[in-house]
């Protein structure tokens, strides 16, 4: 047996807690699996006067976690405060230039500097790892960098936020709005301190980028990722989505395509029978394609104290056993600038619109999609108490450049009362 | 950039070819992912002379897979001949003693040969890794061995034999019976030259013996799982499973329990809509329950040229990069002989009973089966055209001990005209 790892540990929420638990109370069998006995020197966080939970008088405190991080007796710095710049980035560049070890679950901080901290840590030679920044528990970083290395991969895809899952699911098991279940969501303290983090989709698009980069080799570019939050999605549009055998998901998808990268995190509808559409509440999937092993479907929970504490403590297993592989599964010199392309694929799409209550509304907007080459597979006028009448239209596959265009002409014809909603439907 | 990895690889079957396929078309992205050129400098099969739609020219043959492994030009040995013993045993033997590494997708031989195997690799400290022997494409063992690494495994279970789900799933597609759809499956070359291996259990009782030695840090031990294969698994169990919402599968499971290590492969009922009841053909599923992740679901293709050559090749990445851990995720020297446990959890169970169509047959079973203790969820008799009475019977949950005892009983009455069917229903 070799020495110990030594950990620091910054942040001490949720997250952190759980790691501590974990180091206390599996500290055999982490020695025994890894070779090294791992402990705890000294751990930081805003408040030190606090009752967490777990015991934590025997390690150093301090209160800065740039001085944590360059500690003699921290080998290794785990990074659990969130925030993309700050003090999280402050003490992870202070770690990675002493040379020491990284492991953080902060997926803010890596989709937007993520390249910078990748040749930071590469130029000293240390380990940078961030397996439980993206789907909590599921070691989604794990198979795309390392058991899936010999594929080329075609397309990444899943629910990365079980927040917005959770808002969806209770939505339509409840028939209550989203403003009800949104109140419902924050008293349960389930939303980030900026709850449009969650609800508009920028924290799972954070996740959809780390994972695009990993999987296309290119440099994350979370600027990239078209993003439409969950906001919009109204209580009639789930039970409509339903009627018709589907279910909305806020559903990242990464593609590989001849023009580029094609990003987005959006609601999408995805029919109710398949493993995406069975999703409940706060379980995240990942989907990944790759041209030798086909589709793997990964499913687990995507946070909460021990399965994101399992994925930070899979990652400090991995440096205690000496594992060095770079943070993006590939020297950070030789990822490619994301060539972004513009979503191409053709899909079919769910429309809500809402339509002044005047003869020949309806019409005008069927002659203006055809205008537009947009085919119509289903259309509904349903009962209006009020002065709006609303529509539902399902087209068939279009490419959705085309049908923005289409329904910047529906705008303008100045029957509609509301800006159209638009929904992706999946593509299998 | 380091020193080319150059890998001799033994068995040119469908997977053998499929790792070549890979080597020769991905070079570049597998360099720039590993920092090491990997290179083929021989090969080594049965027959020679046989296009297999690869060209081989450029490297060395050699008969002897012996001969291969020692070859001065060979780094990392790849084994894909089979067999749990003879030539692919004596040729991992040679490769292991040489100290140098080793990547199979060989169950058979790691079941029963797994701990001297990984004795000798450890005392010359080469690397042996075998992801592809298990879930085909899946990289459940990397999942269980890294990712995990921090979790107390409670349970994994699954779906691990894509040949016997084909069989299961087309016989309810299909409305045709077992002996129908075998010979169909046998026909498309589905089947193991000794059926057998896949019918019976045990190809998959192999793959669970091997992520139960791994899960719970003990030595593997294939005779500990309790085998039933799928042969008698009628037409109408399926229907009668389906009618009830269920759908039957060749569930592996292994649990610790307090008693020690439970291990079992069997046909078992589980719910229709699970993400298990809903497994198409030859698909894989690999369920992890661990104390800290809760539960990780895992799902992918089982078996093919791509999907397995690419578990192959991501265990050869691995060694390119360095990755130095114990073949069993823990040095063999600590791995404790497996306790082995009797399934005591406690289970529903679907029985089907054929009885002598007399009065009072039905009576007297029921009469002793509550004489045991077990006691009847539902029971069900069918129209019968000939002499026996077809009963269906669905239990309450019970020890699968208790009965097995009351089975014997009943069989004693005199009034069963076969041996009893007793299937597990999944505890969820």
């Amino acid at each position: 047996m070799t020495t110990p790892l030594r950990l620091g540990i910054a942040g001490l929420g949720t997250v952190g807690v759980g790691v501590v638990r974990i180091v206390q109370t599996h500290a055999d069998m982490l020695a025994a699996r890894t070779g090294r006995a791992i402990s705890i020197s000294a751990v930081s966080a805003r408040t030190r006067d606090k009752d967490r939970g777990v015991d934590l008088s025997a390690y150093a405190w301090e209160d800065d976690p740039v001085a944590l991080a360059k500690r003699e007796d921290v080998d290794l710095f785990v990074e659990l405060m969130g925030g993309s710049d700050g003090p999280a980035k402050a003490a992870t560049e202070a770690a990675l230039a002493a040379g020491k070890p990284v492991v953080t679950a902060n997926k803010a901080m890596l989709a937007i500097h993520g390249q910078a901290l990748a040749e930071l840590a590469e130029s000293t030679g240390a380990a940078l790892r961030f397996e439980a920044a993206v789907a909590g528990g599921i070691p989604c970083i794990k198979a795309l960098t390392e058991g899936l290395a010999a594929n080329e991969i075609t397309r990444v895809s899943g629910v990365m936020n079980g927040t917005c899952n959770y808002i969806l699911t209770r939505m339509e098991a409840s028939g209550k709005p989203y403003d009800e279940i949104f109140a419902e969501a924050d008293a349960l303290g389930f939303l980030e301190a900026d709850p449009t983090l969650d609800v508009g989709g920028i924290d799972a698009g954070h996740k959809l980028a780390l994972l695009s980069a990993i999987a296309f080799g290119t440099q994350v570019d979370f600027e990239g990722v078209q993003l439409q939050g969950i906001q919009e999605v109204s209580i009639d549009d789930i039970h409509r989505a339903r009627d018709m055998g589907y279910r909305i998901k806020l559903l990242g998808e990464a593609r590989r395509t001849e023009a580029g990268v094609e990003q987005s995190m959006r609601p999408t509808l995805v029919p109710a029978d398949s493993p995406l559409g069975q999703l409940e509440g706060g379980t995240n999937m990942v989907v990944i394609e790759g041209d030798s092993v086909g589709q793997i479907v990964l499913r687990g929970a995507g946070a909460g104290e021990g399965p994101t504490a399992s994925a930070v403590m899979g990652d400090v297993a991995d440096i205690a056993r000496g594992l060095d592989i770079p943070p993006f599964g590939q020297p950070a010199a030789t990822l490619a600038p994301a060539q972004r392309a513009n979503s191409a694929t053709e899909c079919a799409h769910y429309l809500r619109l809402s339509l002044t209550d005047t003869p020949g509304a309806l019409a005008r907007v069927a002659t203006v999609l055809g205008q537009n080459g947009i085919s119509i597979d289903r259309m509904r006028q349903y009962d209006h108490p009020g002065e709006d009448a609303p529509v539902l239209i399902v087209t068939h596959p279009c490419a959705p450049s085309a049908l923005a265009t289409a329904l910047e002409g529906v705008t303008a014809t100045g029957v509609v009362t509301a800006d159209p909603i638009a929904l992706q439907i999946q593509t299998p």
